[in-house]
């Protein structure tokens, strides 16, 4: 039998996903499961989005241009002056999802055995990304008692070699809630500057910024024009992740037509989901201060919630919707596992993500899981209460 | 400034894309350009995949499940019983259309630098995909005389080395037309069986079949079911290329859970196309009759109408919709360009793809052009005249 390759041999498994079978034997037993695994909020995609598919006038569902219809990226650079970035349509790629905008950056900047630092914990998937580029993820620890703020600057540069090419930040984190301030991001902006280097941003939860924070873009510092490069989504600023829509955006003119060339391969973004986008443009902002008011409020129930079980440590997120959660357990990834198959209070469980995955350092994060607050108040409440009788009665 | 990577200055240009600009230019010059050079078809989409979209009940776009729902995999199984493909949806992992197919292929299969032997003209984004995934291609002839059967096995036995670790055809076959007969594919099995090679097999067209011909899969060779990979997709089945929906098939248990990881994560395919190509399944034989027939007489237009003109040889194609033409010209590359910027019959002229970056091997294909014949027979009558009357003009 032809065997399979040593790179599809390390991909890792999904620490989102990899639970999915035992979540489902759950529903088989009758269970019912909290989701707190996933970032599939629960919260409805705009109206002006869902009509806008409702009414298409499409006989021919056709490829578009490989970077996205002049229409939709023309709408998105004023998205985002009204963002203070300010980038025009020639500046954007559209991609499917930010999955592939984050793909083609690494593809346009990293060959085989580059390094890319990345603060950790991070969105699990950058390994699988990494992996399936050939490149090595480099990671520089932020710590749950600092509220995963930014690790100091000399702890990046210990780590830059001649293989470095980028720092990859995600801002607000996933799954960490932090939002990094403009001092941070200064910092960040000079040793790339300083090195040569590029500052990937992941900025998929830019609206999500709490507590009257204002989210400070890498492309809001000038300086960083010919080094910045976004990753963008619209999956959770309007609730569509299914649409499979996102963005690459640079200043700098080599990146956009490297990634352009990737782009040309896979010949267009989803069509459809396209229309949905550029309509969810439209999208009034009652429905931004709507979400937002939720996710505080489902923010301030899970933590205090969860700062009254014994033995648990939370950092406070200050945006997105996870947040890390330190539990008195040696390991989340058997617990997690245990939640599904052999507990349930009343008939109901939690399905939560073990927090290892999003870490690149072998033994961190044992203790640890991510939580997605995007179910409603209630089933926090029941979810938290759940975790809490569950882990009286947990033996590692 | 920080620098693009070996892989992205590599990655090459679309040949279907990278004369857009050219043609855009021609549009402002008030030209009529008739588009033979991408596989877009004007066929409309079935109206029951239309409806579907339409009528969608969604509130939130949310992800579906990684590998694509289970109700669609169930139902594409159901599609390849019919053509006596015998898979069940476990064998199944729905994509972001055939290209992320390939990709996912590529990845679980093939490390850097491993080889994939491919008859040459392929499909060009074949390359592209090779590069980002720093696979190697190694080209076997296929040749305009033969009609681009496929070559003497003992030609991919004399490519066979170490780092070979599958054969890729496409079939029927862009941009050739040609389908590979039973035997051909036998032929093919019995060398990927002896060397432990997988064997990828395109079969997107798997539909356009003509002349009573049929399409035999590499997945009805029973003796395949460790080595096979089918690569499908809905684009020009049901005429929605933008719907980006595509699926990676295979026996090779292995290979699925492999290529499942990479599907995990990007998430999910998406999921309004989805939508729309679960039920472009119902759609009536009485539209792919029609579709046939309408793709029948285009090709017997274009070859008839190319078979008139002075120094030109084409391959007759049995399949697909695409037909290489070699044309008594230098430089193919060159005269597409001018066809675009420096012709016009009556204001109209004609955008072809050069052939040259269908293949590998430097210096093929350089007088080839690809003609899709996507275009109704009125206007394909027109587009070979403004050919004929421009091949008198042109100089070298």
């Amino acid at each position: 039998m032809p065997s399979i390759s040593k790179k599809g041999l390390e991909m890792p498994e999904s620490p989102i996903r990899k639970l999915v079978p035992y979540a489902e034997n759950a529903y088989k037993q009758g269970k019912t499961v909290y989701h707190l695994n996933i970032g599939q909020p629960d919260i409805k995609t705009p109206q002006v989005a869902l009509d806008a598919v409702a009414v298409h006038s499409l006989t021919t569902i056709a490829y578009t241009r490989s970077e996205g219809s002049d229409a939709y990226r023309s709408k998105i650079a004023n998205y985002y002056s009204k963002h203070q970035i300010d980038v025009t349509k020639e500046d954007i790629i559209v991609t499917t999802g930010g999955s592939e905008a984050l793909l083609f950056a690494f593809g346009s900047i990293m060959d085989v055995d580059d390094e890319v630092i990345i603060p950790e914990p991070f969105y699990a998937n950058y390994n699988g990304f990494s992996v399936a580029s050939g490149v090595k993820v480099v990671p520089v620890v932020s710590k749950i008692e600092d509220n995963f703020a930014l690790p100091p600057i000399e702890e990046f540069e210990k780590l830059i070699t001649k293989k470095t090419k980028a720092i990859l930040i995600c801002n607000p984190g996933n799954p960490t809630g932090y939002i990094y301030s403009k001092e941070e991001i200064q910092k960040l902006a000079a040793i790339v500057k300083k090195h040569d280097l590029f500052l990937i941003s992941d900025e998929v939860y830019r609206e999500f910024a709490y507590d009257g924070i204002e989210h400070y873009s890498i492309l809001q510092e000038k300086t960083l024009d010919d080094n910045a490069i976004i990753i963008d989504s619209v999956s959770k600023r309007y609730s569509m992740c299914g649409a499979r829509i996102g963005c690459l955006v640079s200043k700098n003119k080599e990146v956009i037509k490297t990634a352009l060339k990737f782009a040309q391969a896979r010949l267009s973004p989803p069509t459809l989901a396209q229309i949905a986008s550029e309509a969810a443009l439209d999208t009034p902002q009652s429905y931004f201060d709507e979400v937002k008011e939720e996710y505080v409020k489902r923010r301030n129930t899970l933590i205090n919630g969860l700062q009254e079980i014994d033995g648990v440590i939370v950092a406070k997120p200050k945006g997105a919707f996870y947040c890390i959660v330190e539990l008195p357990v040696k390991n989340a990834d058997h617990f997690a596992q245990w939640l599904l198959e052999s507990y349930d209070l009343d008939g109901e469980t939690v399905m939560v993500a073990p927090a290892a995955g999003f870490y690149s350092t072998p033994g961190m994060g044992l203790n640890q899981i991510r939580i997605a607050y995007v179910l409603n108040n209630e089933s926090l409440v029941k979810a938290i209460n759940i975790l809490k009788e569950a882990l009286k009665v947990y033996k590692d």
